[in-house]
């Protein structure tokens, strides 16, 4: 699982990052939106997936900063979200406190295409399967909205990775383009 | 221009389509938005865009089944612009009477990205630069709401014509991937 060890999915990932907050725990507020994927009795943990966009978002671009990705401007980083399609996070909860330890969001038309971003897990918590689950999760989030083209642009270390979970590059010879100023 | 011929983009157009209405010329009704682009007064005729996006769905469908594409259920369309973040349309205006000759929409996350989906120029006004300057137009109203990265997947047979408005296809290896259900 080497390509995981800097996931980075998204052209604007290099200008994305980090705020200097360490790795917080918090009280859990809500989980309303949340859908357990592992839980552990033993010891009192879970982890669970959110789709409410309310995130922290110094803890989101301390999340970001940890796979490498650069500072980004938290005002812009709200209006994203706020105006994604669809905001996906991952948490591990021990007792009543959780952290913040994959993320994933899209666009979208609302009807035909859906294009995924910022997809990031944990370095801590890589190696699991937690990136292939956090992709499902949005995966079938956006199926169950009726989306029937979901799109990304993915990094080259990643692209065997999405590979494996039913995406293939350039199909039929279509390009993803990025337009750069002259 | 022979790649202008039929101009296709996104993989949402095998799957769009045809509403079986022939090219009609409107009443203008509103110009608001309007810009334009070329005029003559000779002749009374000229051509310019708009983002009004309260289009006629038939005129729009019939734009997109002159270059080929199949038949999209006008809910899912009329969704798909309410919620694209930008929607440019090209007009030729004759007198009072007007003609939808060109389109392109886009999705966002209204800071970061943007994703430019469903460019068509209609048939009989490809070959004089109609579609360069749709998408100069496009990436110009993209540029002033600030938007970075604009990206788009293009059809093999387009690619070209993309490089030469500045699009680089798979820069630093990056993948455009579409997923497929098993």
């Amino acid at each position: 699982m080497g390509f995981w060890k800097s996931l980075l999915l998204g052209f604007n990932s290099p200008t994305a990052s980090a705020v200097a907050v360490a790795g917080r725990s918090l009280e859990v507020p809500d989980q309303g939106h949340g859908e357990v994927y592992t839980s552990d009795a033993a010891t009192d943990s879970r982890i669970f997936f959110s789709t409410d966009r309310t995130l922290d978002l110094y803890e989101l671009e301390e999340l970001c900063s940890s796979v490498g990705w650069s500072r980004r401007p938290l005002r812009k980083v709200r209006k994203a979200l706020q105006n994604s399609f669809l905001v996906v996070s991952m948490w591990e909860q021990r007792g009543k406190r959780r952290r913040l330890i994959g993320f994933a969001r899209a666009t979208s038309d609302h009807a035909f295409n859906a294009t995924i971003w910022d997809v990031v897990v944990r370095p801590s918590s890589q190696g699991q399967g937690l990136g292939k689950a956090l992709m499902q999760h949005t995966i079938k989030k956006l199926r169950n909205e009726d989306i029937s083209n979901i799109t990304l642009f993915a990094d080259p270390h990643v692209v065997q990775f999405y590979e494996g979970l039913g995406f293939n590059p350039d199909p039929e010879g279509i390009k993803g383009m990025f337009w750069y100023p002259d």
